[in-house]
This record gives C-alpha cells, structure tokens and sequence, in this order.
C-alpha cells in the first residue's frame, strides 16, 4: 500500500461514511425548537462563550439581557483569537452549510452579513426540518429533566432519555424532592415510597419511547449497594426536608443510583454514565463553563455496579483525557460496559484518534459507540459528527486497510457497525415492566 | 527523505527483525506441552474467551467441561464480532503460518476444517520443535511457582523463572505456607527460617538455570522496609495459620516482598515487577479474564525500593496505559529500573507505539526491553512479536531515519540492541549465594 | 493535498520558523557566564550525566573534583549507550553548530578532538555575544534565587524573574530566614513583617526589569487561603527557628504561597507554576539527576488559587506526561491559566506532538506559550527550540494545513503567536506597586 493510497482511502471512507444517515445517541436538544432561529443562538453554544472568555472577553458581554445581535457581534470580536480552535471549525462548517455563507473568516467584519443570512426568526418548523434533513439525521436522543413533560414534539425522531442528575445528587434539596412529587404523583416519604415514584417517572417515559437513562458523576462519587437499614433515616431526613451530614447525603446518594440502576434493570434501559465533571469549578466563568475535572479518577470505583447490574448496559462516558485507557479494558472484560463517544474535554481530533484507536484494537466491534454530539442545537450535529468521521476514516486508512490488509468494504462494515448498528441496537428501546 | 521512502524503510526495516530469533523473557508456556494439541488450545488464550464473553457469549460455553471442538465451533460464533482486535488478527496468522490455513475469516463455517488441519494430538514433541524452529525461538522464559519440580524440560531453551505472587499476597492463607515447608524443605516458623525457606527455593531455581524473580502486584501494594521487631509477631502468625488484621496482612506482605528483594541482590537476579492488577474485578468473567486495574497507582510507592535494592535490576511493567509516562521517567533516572516490555491492557499497537517512542526518546538504549510474549502456547510467540516488530520498524523508519537522519543500519542497531542484546545480557542469569 | 506535499510543507514551516528571533521564557542561565567555556559545561547539563549514569556509569565519574577534561572523557565511555535519546542530538547539533564539528559520533575516540574545538576559556564576552548571535536569542528569563544581587548583566537581555521555592517550602529552616532578612532588609518576625519581607523582594526584583515569578511545587502541596488566626503561630514559629509540627510546615507553605499570590497581583506579575516535582526521590543519582513525581496530582487542588487570583496569569507546566489533557482543559476554561511550553519529563517529542496538538485545537491561540528551553547553557536553547520547532511544523502542516485547509501563511500566523507574540505580552514585566 502506498502511502499517497492510504490518503486517498482515508477520503473514500470519508465520504461513504458521510453519505449515511446520522443516529444521535446523546444531544442536549430541545425539541420543541431545535435548530437555531438566529446566529446568536449557534455562538450561544458554550463552547463559543468559555473560549472567548478564556481568551479574554469579559463573561457579561454575553449574559443573557444582551440583545441577540450585539451578543454576536462581542463574540465576533474575540473569534479571532480562537480561531485554531477545532470548535471554532465547526463555527465555519455551519455558516458554509446551512446559511450559504461564502467567507473564511467570522469576525466583527463578517458578522453582520453572517447574522442576517442566519435569521430564521420566523421560519418555524420548516427550518427545523430542512436542517434535519440536510443533516440526514435519523434519530437524535434528547437530557430530559424528570419533569419534563414529554409533550410537544415527535418522539421517534427527538427520543427522550431520563436525565437524574438531580435525582441522585440533589435529593437533598426540597425543591428536588417536590418536583419529584409534582412528576411522579407519589407523595414520597420513605424508602418504599421513593422508588415507588422513581417507578413511576420509569413507566412515564417508557410509555414516551424513552430510550435510555442518564446522569453525570463526579469524581468523588463511590456507587455502592445501599445497606437499606442504614439508610432509612437519611433517606427520610431527605424526603422531609430536614439537614443531612455529610455522610448521609452520600447514603442518600447512593440509595438513588441503586435504585435508579434497578429500574434499568427492570425496564431495560441502558444507563449511560458520564463520569468525571465536578461543576463550579470557576463560578465566575460564562453559563456552561464553568466545570473541570479532577483527573484522579477511575472505573474500578464502579466494579460492584457493573457486577451486580449484570443485565444493564452502561454506556460509559469519560472526561479526562487520560482516563481513555481505563474505558477501554473495562469495555473490553466486562460485557455491559460500552465506550460511548467521545465527551466534552476528550473531544477533540488528537484524544478522538487515540482512544478511537485503542477501541478499534481492542474491544468487540458489537459495542462500541462510536460518536454523539452533545449539541444544543440542529445544526452542530453534522459538523461534531463530521469531525468523528474524518478522524475515524484516517484511522481505519492507517490501522486497518494500510496495516492490516483490510478491505474498503470491510472497513466501511466496521464504520457502520460503530456509527450506526451498534446505537441502533443497543438504544432500542425498553420494556414497561409488567 | 520522502513519505513513500519513509513507508520503504518501515518495512525493510521490519524484514530484517523478523528474520532475527526470538528472546523471550516472560511468558506462561508450559514447557511440559508448550505448543497447542489443537485449536481448541489456541482458542483457549484468555483473550479470545474474554472477548467473546465481552461481546456476548455466555462464559459456560468455554467451561473446562465442554469438549474441545464444540468450544472452538461455540468460540467461531463470536469471532466476527471480534475481528477488528489485534488480539483476532494473531488468530489468523497462525492458523496461516502453522496450519497452511488459505482462509480470510474464521468464523462457524471455517472453524471445522481449521480445527481439522491444526489437530496435533498425536504430534508429540517434534510439533513442539516445529513451532520453535518456525518461530525462529532462541529463549523462552517461563512462570514457575515456587513449588515446580523443575524437571521434565530442556532448561537451556525453556529458562525457569520464580514466580512469587502466592509468597506475597498469600502467605497469610495455610495452603501457601504448606507449599512452603514441602518445596523449601524448611519447617517455617519465624522471619529467619522463613527467610531460609526463600533462599532454598533461590537455591533450587538457580540451579535449575532461573534467570529472573517476577511478580504482579496490585495498585494498593506499598512496598516498604520492614521494621522487624514489628513484623515478629504477624509473620509468626501467618506461618503458624492464625488469623491476622488487615494491617498485619499488609506487613506480612511487605516483609516477604523484602526478603525477596534482599534474596535478588544475593542471587544476582532481576526481579520483574508486573504493577498494577486487581483480581477478580469481574468475578463472573471467563478464566483468565477477571482481572482488572485502578490506574491511580504510581511507580513513586516503589522509591524505597528501588533506592535500596541498588544492585537488583527491576525490569518493570505497567498495567495501566496511561501510567506508561512514569516508566519512562523511572527508568531514564533510575540505573536499576528497567522498562519491560508492553503489558496485557497495554499490549495493543496504539499504546505500544507511545510508549516505545518515549522509551527510545528518553531511555538510555541498553536499558529497554523491547517486549516479551506472555503467551500460554508457542505458537502465539511469533505474531506477538510480529506485531511489536512492525510498530518497532515504523517508529524507527520516523523518529530516527526520517526525522533524525539515521542510517538503515543504525536503526537496526537499535533495534537489536532492544530486541536482543539487552534481553540476553540484562536476564543472564544469576548466581548461587556463595 | 498529497501527503508529499503535507511533508514539505512541515519542512516549509520549520525553515521559516527557525529564521525567527527565539524568546526564551524559562531557563537556568547563569547570566554572567552564560555560555559553556568548555564542552564539560556543555556535557554537564543533568540529562547527559544523569542518562549515562542512568545506563551504568558511576555518579563519582561526574563529581565536582574531577578534571574538567576527564570528566569529558568519561562521559564520552557512555554516550554511545544514550546515542537513542533526543537529548543526544541536541548535543551532536551543539558540537556541529557552535565548534564546526565534522564528526557523527561523540564518544572516545572523538571527545578530545570535539573538546579541544570547543574551548573557549579565554574567550570571555564575546563567545556569549557570539551564541546569543548565532541562535538569534532576543530574550533568555532567568531563574534567580530570591536574595541574587541582580547585578552584573544587561537585564534587558537576561530577564530576571524571582524563584520562590525555598521561600515557600523552606521557610521553617532558619537559613532560608536569615537570608530573607538580608535579602530583604526586613527583620521579620511575624505574618506583617513577611508579607513586607516580601514585597521588598519584588520591588527589588521589578527594579532591576523581573517579569515573573516562579515556582515549582510538589504533588502533595495543596494551595489553600491561609486562615490568618490559624497561622500566626505557624509563622512566627517558623520565623524565629523553632520547630514545627507537619501540619505547621503546611500551614506555613500554604501562607507563604498565598502572599507570593498577592504580590503578584499587586505587581502585575504573571505566577508560573511547575507543578509535579518531588525533589530527591533517588539520592544517590548524578546532581540535578535525583528528581521524579508521583502521578497521582491534579490541577483541581489549584481552583482555590486560579478563582481568587483571578487578575493574575498563571503560566503552568506540568511534569507527568499524562497531566498533559487536564492542563489543556483548564487553560481552556480559566481565562488566567496559561499552558506553558513541555517541561523536563514531559519535553520529548511524543508527548510534545501530543500535548502541542490538544493545546492547539482546544486552546485559544493568543494564551498559548509555545516552548521554553529551561537551559543552564546558552548553547542549549537552539537546539532545544529547534526540537520544538520540528514538532510544531509537523502538527501545524498535519492538523491546520493538510486537515483543515490553513494556508501556509496562516500556519505560520499561528506559530508565531505562540513562539513570539503571547510570550513577548504575557511577559511583558511587572509594575510597581504604587
């Protein structure tokens, strides 16, 4: 094979891969208006604000009184200094692709024009649709908060998925507990009566063709089985409203995660587990940045989960770059742990490659996720995907048909095994317990 | 140098280390039997079981009971699903190299005719001396318990090495100590016949031709000087089979770990540190397919050690990929520690390759180890080795002859150096106390 | 773009880029004498003492009392032993760019030759004049201790910046009092009298033209506010040379490091942390050669320190190659975090190209400060630079010009940020406190 073939087998598979229908295995879309209405809400993504302020733009020129156009225009100012940024590539992807945009570079020059080219203000559904479909999107999964109504929108294109951060981790709070109540219709107080209402938010979304269950933990979160009398008492501490040590609010965090994993368990869901953030960690920073990690963090504190849940999927994601290598022999020894994507942190060309690669090369091709996009809004799916596909089409050139003989054809086998059967199977859907 | 040049010499250089023997300083081969009767004993390499456990078979259809075609047609339904591993491309070379197999993918409807042309159970020896000639094997280095007879093979080709896990991490459990007293021939009792009983054990292995002291530790051993007053009354414990607190356990560990260390520099013996496994993260896995790691782990623990056990060589591997950093380091600063090979987890080409490019970046050349096998039968030897060789040959035909200027035959100077040289001398072999 | 041409390009971007001024933000020069009058000060840089003592040759070959030219002679015995190491080719292009070397190879039979051309003992000045000239340094920052007279150079050449370490780590010993007390002109006694101790070292050091301070910190230290109540025992313990009991000394660290950080502030200075070093893990190593680091360290114990001192940039290095992903992710979020250059364990190319790649996609251009040299001789810093340069010319004509279509011009754009433009503003010197 000679190398100049390697190149051009790479943009083979590109572009094959490119062709195919998009399924979207995690996205913080709202699906009652899910592509943007105007320029101000693509930069609003917070990957344009934290970058920006991180290069030096004060937070308050993008909080939320700013009139739309004027928060662009500050952004346009400061795309310059991250316009090495592979974020900043998908910036350029959109206003090319979706708004007809013919420039190189968006700037305070540019950003007028680009800004009236993208206003949709009152282009409805129909701009929603023909970013669907430009995208060739297939099916895009939503974070539904537990009292989410699930109302609204077509749920077998926009598939909602039970998010229980706040569950878990915040059940501490009043508030937490009475949405519970409101969303459940159980009138919770203890143990029993807990996952009673856990129960019913399950049967809620089931009956929505939810698809999976979700939640994002921080290092210092040590799932464990719950010793059900100990936590009697702080479990009711926390459904009343009542202070809660330290320890306890640990308990009653644990409690809710077993819990939660039972109800997988019994409903057939996947749980996908992003671990790793700690939020807050520079409060003073702009809305969705403010969270980091602390890379002192490993699976092993998840071995009793994954053994017990034996039956439940765990499609795992992690953050910190160098916690890639753990995610692989995990996927690769234990059958329900599943590599899920790429996230946040680790999502970027040089860290895909490197634990796309080890997954490739080590765990069973039937598992692997390759990629979500973890968008906001329509139109950064093709473009996060997009990045996937090149890194992914470089790798498969480099490591499969260049080093080991492979085919293109068997290579695109495994693209789409990893892009779209895998997702499509292991996200099928669950069963209503009966 | 051209790119198409660079690719040239990448597999020149490859040529020429394939037709070079084999140094092996660490495997599992049963020197008793040391290549597979047929292909069920291929098949039986953990990796493969644990895979196809991984991605879905049942752990019983791989139980010791079953008999050896039906595992192998059982394990041919999951290859496919494996067939992007590394680990699945060793397969095929094989079946190629040592069964004449024409076939591309061995799957239910191959496996019948692949278990026919590999079946070797009246073969005898002489398929032993095949695959040894075959692969080109000079020395294979082996993992004996302390117990072995030692006797029953050709020591000059199959090199004993004292495997001290059980001596460890066991001692607190009767079964061991009895080991003990029969392999020693000492009536254990107190830290100075236990101290004897180790050195018999040296005795017997060295005059058997053992040429290193290995052992596995988990992430949470802290190897430490033993005070001996202190450890007076839990090692007699231990060796009389009473019970001993979890901090007493401990420092029966550390207390052998050291006399065996001081056994090390009295018999000029390299003790190999394999750092970083837990057993039986995955207790519901397949044989050989349990085990685990928590990456927090750091070659630090080991300062006092290395520090005091100046004239001991510590060839050392680590289990978990992103701790490859801190070999590298450990080994540049420390004259004692050695970098050995790439190990399990971190025994895929992606992780290969970053190590071996620090390792030759920053690592005096006499000093590394390129690889060893680990293998359970002989005839995964070679493409093991295979599959170093060609990450070898590309990292030198880059980072030395196209990016620094070296000649072909330099690059294969170093390459030998690694491969050989450094192996042969380093694992020489020790020498009996006088 | 043909891969042929994705290599020339990288040749491209080198060959201008080595044309440019080199701005070196850290190193050790010793600014009045800081060129090597012999090649033993050349070969006395840590990492060839270290390496050849690392592959088998005595630390007494190398001690203070040996001839200058024998010690030449007996590091020469082990350079063929780390002839792999790229920090054997900056020596090989020191010898070949400073003293017109013909040969290849540096090692006994051509150390005496090599020797001879590079002494330069009555050359005075004008040999500094001549390096400074030849490797196009237009600024080289020191490291001063914090009682150097800071007299005796031109400072607008050799910047001087205040090393903190043994005023923050070693204040409980009363040497470190006594020389701040005559450092200082301040009779210190109390917190008060520190903090005024110490702002006369900063005035003094903002005199003579410093434009940073530094510091390098262990894994186990933790940046925390002081309690003041809490720490005035602490202190004033210290400061009179009593003893202090463990959790003293890290009150008094703790106290020390937050005063540097308001005095940062107040002067404008930027605060680099070196982050990851444990000082003397092997004692019995070559000087400079005794350092390593635990692994387990995380830039999260630092968030205390990057909020409150949100008006001061920290520059940060980072020692374990897999810290690498967790600085790049905070240097994205914290507007005041800088990723500074590759540092001592972590400055070979595999781990550069790894971390420079992540830092480029996910970083914002204008806070990235490319490299540092961290020489204790001016011959050092081209070669070290030209590494840096090779690295960088590759990922920019892989990453930007090859994958993301970047001009040529617009890659070098790119590269002269972060080699000139961020480290000649973000260094642009303190001012004085009114």
């Amino acid at each position: 094979m000679s190398l100049a073939g390697r190149e051009e087998i790479a943009e083979t598979l590109y572009e094959e891969t490119a062709r195919w229908p998009i399924f979207d295995p995690h996205s913080h879309i709202d699906p009652r208006r899910p592509a943007a209405r105007n320029f101000d809400e693509v930069l609003g993504y917070h990957y344009y604000t934290e970058l920006a302020h991180s290069a030096g733009a004060p937070a308050e020129l993008f909080a939320a009184g700013v009139a739309p156009r004027d928060r662009a225009r500050h952004l346009s100012n400061y795309l310059g200094s991250i316009s090495n940024t592979i974020q900043y590539s998908w910036l350029v992807e959109i206003a090319r692709t979706f708004h007809d945009w013919p420039g190189d570079s968006i700037d305070r020059s540019t950003i007028d024009d680009l800004y009236d080219r993208a206003e949709r203000s009152n282009a409805g559904t129909e701009w929603d649709d023909h970013v669907w479909k430009r995208s060739r999107l297939e099916a895009v999964f939503l974070t539904n908060e537990f009292d989410d109504s699930l109302e609204g929108w077509d749920t077998s294109k926009y598939i909602p998925c039970l998010r229980t951060d706040d569950l878990v981790l915040k059940l501490n709070r009043p508030a937490t507990v009475d949405r519970l109540k409101r969303a459940s219709g159980v009138d919770v107080g203890d143990c029993a009566s807990l996952k009673a209402a856990l129960a019913a938010l399950f049967e809620k979304f089931l009956v929505r063709g939810a698809r999976a269950c979700a939640i994002s933990l921080p290092p210092d979160f040590r799932p464990a089985r719950a010793e059900s009398k100990r936590c009697v008492t702080p479990i009711r501490r926390a459904l009343h409203g009542l202070d809660l040590r330290g320890d306890e609010v640990d308990d009653v965090r644990r409690v809710v995660y077993w819990m939660l994993a039972e109800l997988c368990a019994d409903f057939k869901l996947p749980f996908d587990l992003m671990i790793g953030p700690v939020r807050d960690v520079y409060p003073a920073g702009v809305a969705g940045g403010r969270d980091l990690f602390d890379r002192r963090v490993s699976l092993y504190d998840y071995r009793e989960v994954f053994n017990h849940f034996s039956g439940v999927t765990f499609p795992v994601s992690t953050l910190s770059p160098d916690a890639g290598g753990e995610l692989t022999a995990y996927s690769w020894i234990f059958p329900n742990v599943v590599p899920l994507g790429h996230w946040w942190y680790s999502n970027i060309p040089v860290y895909i490659a490197n634990d796309l690669r080890a997954r490739l090369q080590a765990v069973p091709r039937n598992k692997i996720v390759g990629y979500y996009s973890d968008a906001y809004k329509l139109e950064f799916i093709s473009p996060k995907f997009d990045m996937f596909r090149r890194v992914l089409s470089r790798v498969l050139a480099e490591d499969f048909v260049s080093a080991r003989g492979w085919s293109i054809e068997s290579a695109l086998e495994l693209a789409r095994e990893i892009l779209l059967e895998n997702p499509r199977r292991i996200f099928a859907g669950g069963k209503r317990s009966s």
